[in-house]
């Protein structure tokens, strides 16, 4: 697919992951609109769109009129959501109303306004909550974990029901834990990785929330791509593909992983995980992505350690903007 | 479980199972409250609560202050609902709000104002969207064919969440169609049989769309009942339960039933599925559920020769009523 000159809106285009998309998109032509609420807590960082050449938007999706928006767009990346499982059990209200509520809008004002859009969704493993079997493909069956993904599912439903009855051409990413550049390192708001990046880059000690869970990282670069190949090939319009990365890894691993890159000036604690999240805790994931490569071509290229080596080498001169 | 004395709130209590529960309820004693927000198009009669001993708030379930509502109920039965099918694909926002914000708000104000209270909660099999295998139990995957199908799953996950972080006593009667006395006959917004026994009454042809598809409708009285055994059994507090009724039947054999009860004199036309609604359809169902027959000894007790002719009876005296 040629992006030069194609209309993108990115919402949640100053977010982790939209921002490395926009950058992406902007680098091969694009002509980007980049939604982003700047949500308390959430993933937007202003500087995350520093030197691209992307338009940034500054307005929630809940209440901002998103037809202009969705004029003349080839494709909607959408990225825009409450993605703190934390944050959503405090606020379920919020939540839902980015969400879902929300999406329900951006659905209608796509209707009227880029009708022939391909839409790409940004959706998660959350809703799979704790599974027995690993690892985990599209079949395995919803069971909500938490209000974030009551949320999420709900959003992602939406959109898979305007592919079915009305023709749009909609991918639904469920994603794993992705890291890399821009992600929120002030805090655990955006994954455990955040946090850990920051304290190494600090020289403080991090903490290992159990350390037995496997996870299957995704480096951002390797998001981005997915993204991109689901726009880029209709063949995987109107499906719901799993996102794996890095083969799973244990905490404990990634951790010791850390620390080595750290040249050994990095240490943890071990601790028991939290009673308020261990209620909402999802154990062990990792993907079963066969389906997505297959359909698409993609597969992740970073493995775990060089991704973190240049996570830490990103963040090292511009640790101040991420605090 | 004696209702005698018991403070209940019953939400959706004017419509068509919320009015049955609650003259069950008022029968055994119980201090009803009945909210119900007379919905546009929704069940809500105020004809159905005549001759109950029911305090009837009228309130929207959106917007009112629920916690006086919930104050010192020692069961909550949530019946409050957008339940048609087409209604939630022509006003999405509207259906989630009800069908899933406003449990949110509901849940909230149950914290504060009845933290122990046993809720019991309407869910539906319309999530399970269209099914390959029958009959369906409650390990069926989740696959919502419309808008009503995505709000309803989600608010009774949310409910469910309750029950795994809180504790609350919580049971999901996932409910297939229901019919009997009470129940919206003017159009065809709260099931096909609704306008079918509407125009039994007055001698018109009813229209049988599709025809092959099989259904286990539950009578209302078996309802009532399964919502009073969900609430007095312990065993059954924190579960999801399909709720089924008589052995499956196809649309057609319904109709001749019809037919044969008003003794030859109704007849009827078939015709394919309008186009917008095929798109939402979830073809045949009938619930496998032994698992809620087990757990709390309750089984549906009426037939569907008996249920229909009962039906009929009930509406003749009173058909200008429910028109």
């Amino acid at each position: 697919m040629d992006w030069s000159g194609q209309r993108v809106l990115v919402t949640g285009g100053a977010g982790f992951l939209g921002a490395n998309l926009c950058h992406a998109l902007a680098g091969r032509g694009a002509k980007v609109t980049a939604l982003d609420g700047f949500l308390f807590g959430g993933g937007a960082n202003p500087t995350n769109l520093d030197g691209a050449d992307v338009e940034l938007v500054r307005g929630d999706i809940r209440d901002i009129d998103l037809r202009p928006l969705c004029e003349g767009a080839a494709v909607i990346f959408n990225l825009a959501a409450q993605t703190s499982h934390m944050g959503g059990q405090a606020d379920p209200l919020a939540d839902i109303a980015v969400n879902a509520v929300a999406q329900v809008r951006l659905i209608q004002a796509a209707r009227e306004a880029a009708p022939d859009a391909i839409v790409v969704h940004a959706s998660t493993r959350q809703f799979y909550g704790r599974v027995e079997k690993l690892p985990v493909d599209e079949s395995q069956p919803v069971a909500p974990p938490d209000a974030n993904g009551v949320s999420k599912f709900a959003g992602e439903q939406y959109w898979m029901l305007e592919h079915r009855v009305r023709q749009r051409p909609v991918v639904s990413l469920r994603l794993t834990n992705c890291y890399g550049p821009r992600l929120r390192i002030r805090d655990a708001r955006q994954t455990f990785l955040g946090i850990w990046i920051r304290c190494v880059l600090e020289d403080k000690p991090f903490e290992v929330w159990g350390g037995e869970q496997l996870r299957d990282l995704t480096y951002v670069d390797d998001v981005t791509n997915a993204f991109l190949a689901a726009a880029e090939t209709p063949s995987c319009h109107g499906g719901i593909y799993n996102i794996g990365g890095s083969p799973p890894a244990s905490l404990h691993d990634l951790a010791e992983l850390m620390v080595r890159l750290s040249g050994g000036k990095a240490h943890y604690t071990t601790r028991e995980f939290p009673a308020d999240r261990a209620r909402i805790d999802i154990g062990s994931y990792h993907a079963d992505d066969s389906a997505f490569r297959a359909a698409s071509g993609w597969r992740p290229m970073t493995g775990l350690e060089e991704g973190i080596a240049k996570t830490l080498d990103w963040y090292r001169p511009r640790l101040k903007d991420y605090l």
